[in-house]
């Protein structure tokens, strides 16, 4: 049985028949005569909603409860006897009527039947349900992004040496794409992941010497903090609470400070403008971790010393390469180790074993973008969908700071477990981060615009992330 | 004009002409209507090969050097007058027959085509010949090497998150692979190149402490030791001459020893066996750079504290990933870069962004081969292929230590750049390490039998190489 429910009120149902034998095969002789072969079909009885609803979404949307259930029964096609009064309707969502009339003369109804990939083809067009009636999947992590055929295509051609002056050239190329897309002087690129890019960052912090300031207000902050330790700083750790802006005033005098520009962990952005400022008056280096931040929001690195980025978060390429963006030239230490020593890729572009393929590929994510639109459309689908999920009762991290446009965290509400409305999410067709320790420790969920995210497969997450942290 | 020479004496000539009119356009009226369309022919005339040399392999060869030469020239299609004794061997290089006989009755010729694609077909059956004349290059590189066609697809799935479980899955099947491969009792995957593993073991032997020694007979020994300086490290750095035997007695106690296993620089093995039977005596740690080794020669690293390795190399596979054996279990340490801390690996899998792609392709690679054959096959080719250079006369670089089957290292004579060898043998289809630095420097070559290289490529190697060392 499936019910429809307004509120606490029914306005819809339907039982669901499996096994033959099926009211029609009472009905019609010779049933599968009339129907595709090799299909294994359920029936559909009963079907009821309530005269107000039936033109709306119920009965698609029941449609699309059944289709979930079917495929993991295997069944790949629905029977119905249709009241003939709602022919249109149903042909519509690709019925398709066969065999003689049944019922009575007063009440006819006519024998229909659909397959799941036609249901499917017509929900495609339908873009109020979920991704995963359309055998769809979104993916809203904060990487890896869903990235554009273009890039693909780009990620396999054949590896070439990290000394070919073919592959010189590319990252030459990329590197100027990036360092116009930031505002900055310079920009190093590295085979690793963001972790990497704030070890050669807390690496430099190292040689510069001198006290520093790291603030954190949330995971990737407190991260922060974790690799000046590493790194034998000496250093402030200026805490903030998770989620809570960060108060400038509290930032003293300092050689450094060091902070994220976007506090992923509280879908938050941080004042950066003005810690800029700040840093500036002071005479202080400003560092910071953009690896969020690149390719999602504008980023202007003219007045910032050192900041990091990644491949597979904004810039919606494959996850793989970390960037560091240096406002000075820099030179080599022998202090540092090799893999971190930024002097060694100022010097030559490319000191060690790379990856064209990465390469390649995050060049053309970046090189293919309107990236003034892109950060104004994922402005706008951010707030929408912020103010949707407020709406809806969900109540998101952060909320005191500045939200950041791409990511939004949620508390889930205590009596539901975050990981469960994750594995609901994904039987939708909407992945999201959920498993990262810091988020399931506080029973968070966190839904990431960062790569090529369509607008039309917003509304139904809001009813769906609603409808499990029920 | 082509001459074929043996040692100093012409065995073979053919003149080359490149305009009309053709000798042809004079004995056959409407010459085009005879040929295949929209081609532009070349006409090869005064063909002339000594008669023992008839049925080898100057024919081709002369026809073959046309083809490098006429595809610069925007030629796709030959003409000759073929003296009617001969039509079979023409045939069989692809000539096709046309028009009427020309020349007299005593001497009678018989014109005839050839295209480049058909003479290019019968070519790839010819192993005799450099790959450009097939249309062909074969990387002889130490990475990226080639892959096989079921790792290139592995490589081409959807990124995985680093978290997801059927991304730990793999890399967990990754690892058994892996110790199985090298006899280790762990392994750890790092998205990065060799440098970093090696950086990784740096940071460990740091923690170890007291004072090591770093044995150095080449470029990779003498970077070690720059790790070792880096990492600030309590150790002798005990250097041989590049491709000199390391002399195990001159290693004194210690607490751990650093070297290569193969240095790849000078094309050598080191004695890995009686500096870990001499450790072991010692109860000193033995850490080994594998990076070109794993996967080229089997190595056992049972009695082995730490070792490093490369995705791109011997594997198979494309770079970008490294990896570090270990013997013991490893903790996290608060005074190592997070990204370097090996304890934050052993503890997880994967503790940072990873590539999903990369180890997909990496795992295919690792799980196809039979390792056993393919270091044989190495052996026996690289054996071979040293044997021939040396009979050539070239000077191999490290010839009084272990060869290194899969690394060549040739001292190219001061009156030829090396640069240059390199360029002649990319024009015949064969891509050599020439870039880096070190080999530069001292005028070397290498050829590296790492990735998937056919035997039958090798005979026109030799060749290839004694001609453009001459």
């Amino acid at each position: 049985y499936v019910l429809a429910l307004d509120g606490e009120t029914v306005i819809g149902s339907m039982a669901i028949r499996m096994r033959r034998p099926f009211s029609l095969d009472e009905k019609i002789p010779n049933l599968d005569a009339h129907l595709p072969a090799n299909r294994n079909f359920c029936e559909v009885r009963l079907l009821n909603i309530a005269r107000e609803h039936r033109s709306g979404r119920v009965l698609p949307g029941m449609l699309s409860v059944l289709t979930d259930y079917a495929i993991g029964e295997k069944i790949d096609g629905a029977l119905i006897s249709a009241t003939t009064r709602q022919l249109q309707l149903y042909s519509h969502l690709g019925f398709v009527p066969f065999g003689p009339l049944v019922g009575t003369a007063d009440a006819p109804f006519q024998p229909m039947y659909l397959t799941l990939e036609v249901f499917r083809e017509r929900l495609r067009k339908m873009s109020s349900f979920p991704p995963a009636a359309r055998g769809e999947v979104v993916s809203l992590l904060s990487g890896p992004v869903a990235v554009h055929d273009d890039v693909r295509a780009a990620f396999h051609s054949p590896p070439r040496s990290h000394r070919s002056p073919s592959f010189e050239d590319e990252v030459r190329d990329l590197k100027a794409r990036l360092r116009a897309l930031a505002n900055a002087n310079h920009v190093e690129i590295l085979l690793g992941s963001g972790t990497l890019a704030n070890d050669a960052v807390a690496a430099q912090l190292a040689l510069l010497g001198g006290r520093g300031i790291v603030v954190s207000n949330g995971e990737f902050g407190e991260r922060l903090a974790d690799h000046a330790q590493r790194a034998r700083l000496d250093f402030e750790h200026l805490r903030f609470e998770w989620g809570e802006p960060i108060d400038v005033a509290r930032i003293g005098n300092a050689a450094w400070v060091w902070l994220t520009a976007c506090e992923t962990s509280a879908g938050i952005l941080n004042d950066v403008a003005a810690i800029g400022a700040l840093c500036r008056e002071n005479g202080a280096k400003l560092a910071l971790d953009c690896v969020s931040a690149v390719g999602a929001v504008p980023i202007d690195l003219q007045d910032v010393w050192l900041a990091t980025g990644a491949s597979g978060k904004g810039l919606a390429s494959y996850p793989g390469l970390s960037l560091v963006f240096h406002h000075d030239p820099i030179g080599s230490s022998d202090h540092v180790p090799r893999y971190l020593d930024l002097g060694l890729y100022a010097r030559n572009g490319v000191p060690f074993t790379h990856s064209s393929n990465l390469v390649q590929a995050l060049n053309v994510a970046v090189g293919r973008v309107d990236w003034s639109k892109r950060f104004s459309d994922i402005c706008t689908n951010g707030t929408w969908l912020r103010a949707r999920l407020r709406a809806a009762g969900c109540s998101l991290v952060g909320e005191r700071a500045t939200p950041a446009p791409h990511v939004l965290t949620v508390q889930v509400p205590s009596h539901v477990r975050s990981d469960d409305v994750a594995n609901v999410l994904e039987r939708t067709g909407y992945i999201i981060c959920h498993a990262s320790g810091y988020l399931r420790e506080r029973n968070w969920i966190q839904i990431c615009l960062m790569g090529e995210v369509a607008r039309e497969s917003l509304p139904p997450l809001v009813r769906a992330i609603a409808r499990a942290c029920r």
